[in-house]
């Protein structure tokens, strides 16, 4: 991209982790229609809370579902991440210039993003060197209105295609649930610490046998930091954390090499117990 | 931990991806068994691959096993997240002083981590700022010899029961298949940049459907870097990365306030198209 004698349309895959008959795959399409000819590959059915997880106990099938000049939609058993792997292993002999995901039914900030099958799937595409972006609306119904997604997400399609990302980095872009012209703009953000607590509901089955149900709420550790994605949509704005796929905490480091592992007098060694 | 007055044994959460019945576990759990009381929960069937997925359309069942002493196993009808989940909410009143997962049977050092339910467990006791710690042996057989592991892993939990490690940072660690006196010592490193490439094997079945089984092999993007767990690995050592789970790329976020979102004269609007 950003060639200007390149005059041929980027080719742009589309995946989510809701599944081929989602509503946010539908409107993710409708927002990445105008920069390029789609090929959309996402999961038969819904794979929220699947992560990055791969299938390797069973075998693929790739079903293809519809064909129009533009897009072109494939359904895949499996998880997001396998739609992406499959994707780039057989349909494409070159790249694809950009690879979205979403638009999610519900939000993927702070912590969601370790959990989200969503951005699993973008995460993946980075590791690929391709420009990625998945995009969450905060909205868990099945039917809510991608409207205003679909109008503020194409500055950010049209943006990423014409700088590009860093290598190995992708975007997590969250949406609140506004009217479009309540949108207050957007927010270059941090992750927001923050995590979900659990609290499993414990029921009995008819033959006395006990079983629980996931369930919990977000607790956001610093509420009045407000350069995070919580912050952000919070108050109105778009959220565009940029991921990193190096997961290394290089503060520790140091830390961990004073411990003296293997010096001379060290203080910690293996030693028969 | 740390507390000289405080004589009460650490209690230690242990789990691991493969299953409770394999045979990683238990090595595990002779590992850790000298530093306190153990209460380990594993999935019922192996979990490889299953990254950080959470169980939200099933409920979850939590089996007893076993009992002695020192060590309760109980085991989950879920993922490697599910575990760690269910033990904190159910079988903790306080936290416990040490989360550990794995041995697991095969390599999570650079790019796998993102795969990993080892890793995925780990992680996600560091989110309830527990110490945490996930064990890799690069053996993928279903019967390795793990005793090199258990005596040279002894010194990395002794370290961090005393000094802790920093708020929601985890230890990823690595160890090569090596005689025991053949092991040259811990390093300390940065996650390899590296891929996993993949090449899908297209069969058809008998009625003349394709499928596809995922298999790949691993790309090393930096093979002359030094500080990384592949060179550490490659070289003889065991790796200790230090892990977060703030995925922002920080670098990332100046060059994305340069392309003008919110100002004036922004370039990249959201407008009719």
């Amino acid at each position: 991209m950003g060639n200007s004698t390149d005059t041929r349309k980027p080719v742009i895959l589309v995946t989510n982790d809701d599944g081929f008959r989602a509503k946010g795959i539908e409107a993710l399409i409708e927002m990445a229609k105008p920069f390029g000819r789609i090929i959309a590959v996402a999961p038969d059915e819904g794979n929220s809370g699947m992560s990055h997880a791969i299938t390797i106990k069973t075998p693929l099938r790739l079903k293809k579902r519809s064909r129009t000049d533009d897009v072109e939609l494939y359904s895949v058993n499996g998880t997001p991440v396998d739609c992406v792997k499959l994707a780039m292993n057989q349909l494409f002999t070159n790249p694809p210039d950009l690879i979205l995901s979403g638009i999610n039914h519900g939000s993927n900030s702070s912590v969601s993003i370790i959990y989200s099958g969503t951005m699993a799937a973008t995460i993946e595409g980075s590791l690929y060197n391709v420009p990625s972006i998945g995009f969450s609306l905060l909205d868990y119904g099945s039917n809510p209105d991608f409207s205003a997604a679909v109008h503020h997400g194409r500055p950010i399609i049209e943006a990423v295609l014409e700088n590009g990302l860093s290598n190995r980095s992708c975007l997590n872009v969250n949406i609140p649930v506004l009217p479009m012209d309540k949108i207050k703009g957007i927010k270059i953000c941090r992750q927001n610490n923050g995590i979900w607590r659990e609290e499993f509901e414990k029921r009995t089955d008819p033959r006395g046998q006990d079983y629980f149900w996931l369930t919990g709420f977000f607790h956001n550790n610093e509420p009045d930091a407000t350069d995070t994605d919580e912050w952000a949509l919070a108050n109105g704005y778009i959220s565009i954390v940029p991921i990193t796929t190096d997961f290394t905490n290089y503060k520790e480091i140091d830390r961990l090499n004073q411990w003296n592992f293997n010096n001379q007098d060290q203080k910690y060694a293996a030693k028969n117990r």
